[in-house]
Parts: C-alpha cells; structure tokens; sequence
C-alpha cells in the first residue's frame, strides 16, 4: 500500500468540479486533498463550501506549486484543457481529465507526452460517465480477441429519446428537460449531433484495438432530426431509435468505426439502457458478449469517476496503451456495407450511390427508403444528410466480411 | 510495454483447462505459451491438440521448471489446488487460479503468502465467470463510497431457475440439461446449495470492503427445496426467484451478508439475467447503481477470464488489498431484519423467533408464513430449514439501520 497523500490542483470548479469537491471530502480513505482550484470567477456564488483563499485565477498557480502532485482538469472548454494538460505534463505533473474533446482530438500528442515526461494522463471520466470502459478495455480485455465494443455513450440523447419513446414526449420539450436536469451541454449540438458520443468512440477505439482514428474521419450523425415519422416507423417496427456508437472487426485485419442512431430491438441489451444512462457491450471471441450498464450523466456520477481516476494515482496507475504496441494492428476502413434507413421528403437523394434498394415508401407528406450503401458513399454525402428534411438510422446488420471471424 | 513472454505450467486439464489450452493458441499477442501440464490422467483422450511431451502427472515437474513464470492452476479438486497454490507462492511463482473454493476458504493465508514470497495470485476468473468483478473492486471502486455488491454469480442455478421460469420446465429436467451442458458441477450440491455463490460472494467481499468473513459465518441457502407452489407463487405476484448473493453495508460502519433465493421483481436490473449470465449490482454513495452482465459459466468464457489474469501478469499486476488497510473498516452483522417467505408443510417453525409476521396461508397442501426475522436467528436455525418440506426466499426491503446511509 502506497501511503502517498494525493494534493490536488484542480481546474474548474462547475458542475463536475463540484461534485469531485464533494465526494473528495466525503471519502475518507482516499488520502487526497483539493488545495488549489482554478476558476473564472472567484466571486461566483456557488452552492459548495469552499474557502476563498483556495481560488485562484491564475493557472499558474497551480502548476508552479511543487506541494501538488495530481492535476483534475474539468474545465468547459477544450482549448484551456488543452493548455493546461500538456502544460502539465511537460512539466512531468500527472493529470486525470475529463475533457474528451480535447483528448479525443490530441490523443497521440498526449500519449507521446506521458512517455517523453514520464508521467501520466487518466481519462476514465471522459468516456463512459461511471463505467469503467477504459480501465477495463486497457487491462482486462487486454488480448487481441475482442470483435466490438458497441453502446450508448451519451447521457443527454439518450434521455431524450427515453423521453419520446417511453413518455410520448415531443422532442423539443425533452430537449429542454434534459437541459433543466443538468444533462445536457450548454451547447446542445454537441450531444445532439453525436460529437459528445464521437469522442468517447474515438478514445475507446484507441483503448480497445490499439488504433487511434481522428474524430474527423469517423462517420458521425446526431439525432437533431428525427421526427414524428421516424418514432412512430420505429415503434410499428417494435423497436427503439438510439444513438449508437460503434467500433466493429470486419475482418481479422480490419475494423470500422461510426455514430448514428439505430433501429434497436428488444432483445439488444442496450434496448433497455433509458434515460441518462450509458450502456456498452463489449463482444469477444470467447466470452461472447459483455454489458456494463451506468449513469452516464450527471455531477456525482462523473465526479465518482474522476475520483476512481485520482485514487489510480496513488497506486501510480498509468495506462500503458499495449495493444498499440501489438505487431499486427487492424485497420480502420470505411468501405463497409451498411443498410440505413433514410426519410425525406424534397430533398433529391438520388445520389446516394446505394447498392441495393429494398424497401421504398412514398406519401404526400413523407417519403423512405431503405437500402444497402457503403460507409464511405454515406460519408462522401454527409452534407446532404443534415438537410432538415432528412434522418437516417442504421439497421444493424451482420456486416458481410464478418463472416470469416468466429460467431 | 512489458516485454516478457511468460511461460506457463498449467494444472488440470479440464473443461476450463482445455479452454484455456485453446483460447491461449488463439491469442496471438498474447506473449504467452503453455510449456508443461500437469493432469491426472496422461492417457485420458482429450478433444484437443497437445503432445504427449507437455504432460506430466508430477507437479513437482511444473514447481521445479526454471523455465516456468507462471502457474495456472484449474484442478477440479480443492486440496490438491491448495497444496500447488500455496507451494508455488513459497517459491515465488506467480499464480492464476480459478478454484473459489479453495481461495474462499483461504484467503487470509493466500494474501499473507503473496506478501511473504512478494508474488502474486490472481482470481478474477474464480469469481463471476466472465465479468471483471474483482479487478473492478480492487481498482476502479477503489475507495469507501461503496454501498453494495448484489447479484447473480452462479450461472448454473440461474441456468436452472431460467428453465422454470421461463420455458415452465420443471426443477429436476432443468438440472439435468445445465449438467448436460457442462454448467453444473459433476456435484450438483455445490451449485444448488449455493455453495459456489457463497465462496464468490466470500471473494468479493475482501475487494469490495477489505473484510475477510469465513464462508461458515455466511448465512448459504440454495435452491435445492424449491418447489411448484414457490413458482406459482412467485408468477402469481409478477416476481421470479433468483439465487441472490449481496455483501450490503446496513450502517456507516457495519455490513451484512448472505446467499439466499430471492423474489426479484422487473424492475430490477438482476430480473432479466437469465441463463446461465450471471449479473452484479455495485452500488455506490454517488454513482447509484452499476450493472455487470456477461457469461458465468462455461469453458470459453472462463478460460478468457483466467486469459485476463495472465495478460495482467505480463505487467506484473497483483492485487494490493488496499481496502483492508484502510483505518476503519466495516464491521460484519448478522443481526439484521430480513423480510422472508417460508413455505412449509408438516415441520413446526413455530421456533423461529419472528419479529412480526405479516402474513400467513394455510391448505391442506401447503402452507406459507411472510414475516420479518433476523439474519442471526435464521442462521441459528439454519438445520431446520433442509427440510425437504421447506423453502426460504429473501423478500428484498431496506434495511431498517441504513435509513443513517444515503440514498
């Protein structure tokens, strides 16, 4: 047992940086202590009991006092957490962070920092609300036999949609709930769009295959426009509409990655993930399939996450990315066929290059096809698909090169 | 990265052995090869492909190989598994053991020999099959917000009550089929009297609180007595009944703990794992509920859990018991209200000191008492309750102490 004392800097003190005040104070055994915080605005009132004089608004305070020994960055915005953390860790100063944008797009840099400063950048936070999807993916699916890890990673759109479809509720109405309740970012369309899950996708893809995909080169298409027509097709079908992220073997060297929301039947186990909870299935050779199922949102949940992070570093927990390491690594390809589901109405989606049409529906006030199409034309088209008259969910299928990987 | 290519003595060549004979030629990042095996029988036809030089009937070829920097210990037998463990710990040689039994009831020793020897034994795959439940505990719940571990851990009887419930098969045909299919022990007891729970639930219990309760100070009661009138009457009520094992803090410094057929009723995350999955609830102060699901029995599943131990070996993992040192730990109580369901014939209970009885169904058939008693005095009449004409079932309440706890 290491009887390191943890003393904290922290950045950011809102909703997640005051749940982590909390339950810092309330674990007892953790040996860790907050003793400075970085904030905006000292003056702000807020609803915790923290003492003035350990505010600042410098972070430089922070990481010029050589008493801290761990950084918890939970800024809300990713240009300061990108600052601050490589900041940081050049400096050698192990941090725990919860900014998944900013990791998801700066990855390898990070990666490479921790190596060359020799110290260490914990993230389970970021990705998976209070299921440890890294540190399992990173440790204990540590072995090539994984096939794909596949669930609901965002909180807010999942509760919309729980919202929609178990509630009747419209989907503006949802929305707005699942801001009052603290759900939802401040900027919608990062949840909504399918960012927020895009990010937890692409830092997942690194822990459970070895491979890092920019966020810009992955498929990724929000649930802004879904509509009447859509919820009452998916419930004739018997099925829910989810947002589902998704990182899947196609072949033994090759793998695809995409965000978009699905047509979920009842015997998925993400089918019953509602509300502002996170669902991932984790499928294997071996063991088939795994399901870890938590809050995905929220200040306590978060800020449980971080502190699981923190107490890591007085074990000096680090990842160590080894399947990045692997000798024969799978490749990421988007030329997958995948069959969608698209509704419109005026816009010409004629050229959509879809490789098989099966089902067509037209009426006067809508219109939908359902067709076989790879990744890459859908991707090729994006832009076309966030014309407002549009929505498109996946119809999970087994993709066709699978067929050479055991069942 | 750990560079390291462990060479491994295996003991037993089992169901499980064999799996893991085949998932570890599978696993080509693996670093890992199996270079001597001991078993019983080296004539024994095997459905797989290994040659007659790797197997010895001598354990001491494997303890005294040089070669060999790790032990993975399958025996179906818990004093021979105990004899290899605890002389490959004196050695020094780090351990893989799938034998809950044998770690269950040695544990204090287990630990106090990894830290002598400075070794490691590592049992994830002891614990729930497939779900990472120990390697979580230890290392992502790593701190005292902790409410709960309450699930599922043996796939078997859930296999059998799945059949009862489910597809209306009876009790008898139902344990047939899971001993058919290689989910039941060859003795059937150690499954149905919840046995295997208790000792998992023992396991559990040191990484989830960091107390060491001997599995005969645990309250253990099977499904060997259930009969047609417990299950009509559980579908009569919307309910199933389900194994339950759960380590559950009742006060800020005490817990309670025991294995018992519960009702569970829908809305519970544990009433949809069926089969033979097991699922664990980890409830915490902050995060509420976490849900593990995945295969609890079986020989591909376990052997790839018993591949996740030896993959952590490849960083030289070993578990820390962080928890028992904490300064104050909880302190185990059986004296505790339970809400329980006794179905009876012709035994008088007229000795069970019940505290209240809230309701009672006489016929000519059957009989059947709802009352609240404590923990304690079931288990001073814990002899009584074998009779064949008996049924216990757990009616899940709050307990009344931890009102002081928070929701």
């Amino acid at each position: 047992m290491n009887d390191k004392k943890l003393k904290i800097g922290l950045f950011g003190l809102g909703v997640v940086g005051q749940g982590i005040w909390k339950i810092i104070a309330r674990a007892k055994n953790a040996h860790a202590e907050i003793v400075k915080i970085c904030v905006r605005d000292i003056d702000k009132p807020r609803g915790i009991d923290v003492t003035h004089d350990l505010l600042t608004t410098d972070g430089n305070d922070i990481l010029n006092d050589p008493e801290i020994n761990l950084i918890v960055e939970v800024v809300d915005n990713a240009d300061a957490s990108y600052r601050y953390v490589t900041e940081a860790l050049r400096r050698g100063i192990p941090v725990v962070s919860g900014n998944k944008a900013m990791i998801a797009r700066h990855l390898p840099e990070l990666i490479r920092l921790q190596s060359e400063h020799n110290t260490a950048l914990l993230y389970d936070a970021s990705s998976c609300g209070s299921i440890p999807v890294i540190r399992n993916l990173e440790e204990y699916y540590d072995n090539d036999l994984l096939l794909e890890v596949k669930g609901i990673l965002n909180g807010s759109t999942n509760f919309i949609l729980s919202r929609v479809f178990d509630h009747g509720e419209d989907y503006q109405h949802a929305l707005r709930k699942a801001q009052q309740l603290g759900f939802a970012e401040s900027d919608p369309s990062f949840d909504v769009g399918g960012y927020d899950a895009l990010f937890k996708l692409v830092i997942i893809t690194v822990h459970a295959l070895g491979v890092y995909v920019a966020p810009d080169h992955v498929f990724t298409y929000g649930i802004g426009n879904i509509g009447d027509f859509d919820i009452r097709y998916a419930r004739e079908k018997g099925v829910k509409i989810k947002l589902v992220a998704q990182v899947v073997k196609v072949a033994e060297e090759k793998f695809t990655m995409f965000v978009m929301p699905e047509f979920v039947s009842p015997e998925k186990y993400i089918y019953s993930v509602d509300d502002e909870y996170n669902g991932v299935v984790i499928r294997g050779e071996c063991y088939d399939r795994q399901f870890m199922f938590g809050k995905g949102a929220g200040s306590l949940p978060t800020a449980s996450s971080i502190l699981s992070d923190v107490m890591a570093r007085r074990h000096d927990y680090r990842y160590e990315y080894k399947k990045m390491h692997y000798q024969t690594l799978p490749v990421y390809t988007d030329d997958v066929e995948l069959r969608i589901y698209i509704r419109y109405r005026d816009t010409d989606i004629s050229k959509l290059p879809f490789i098989r049409v099966r089902e067509q529906y037209t009426s006067d006030d809508n219109k939908y096809l359902i067709g076989d199409i790879l990744l890459k034309d859908l991707k090729h088209n994006r832009a076309l698909l966030d014309n407002p008259d549009i929505f498109v969910a996946n119809i999970p299928l087994f993709f066709k090169d699978r067929d050479t990987l055991p069942e």
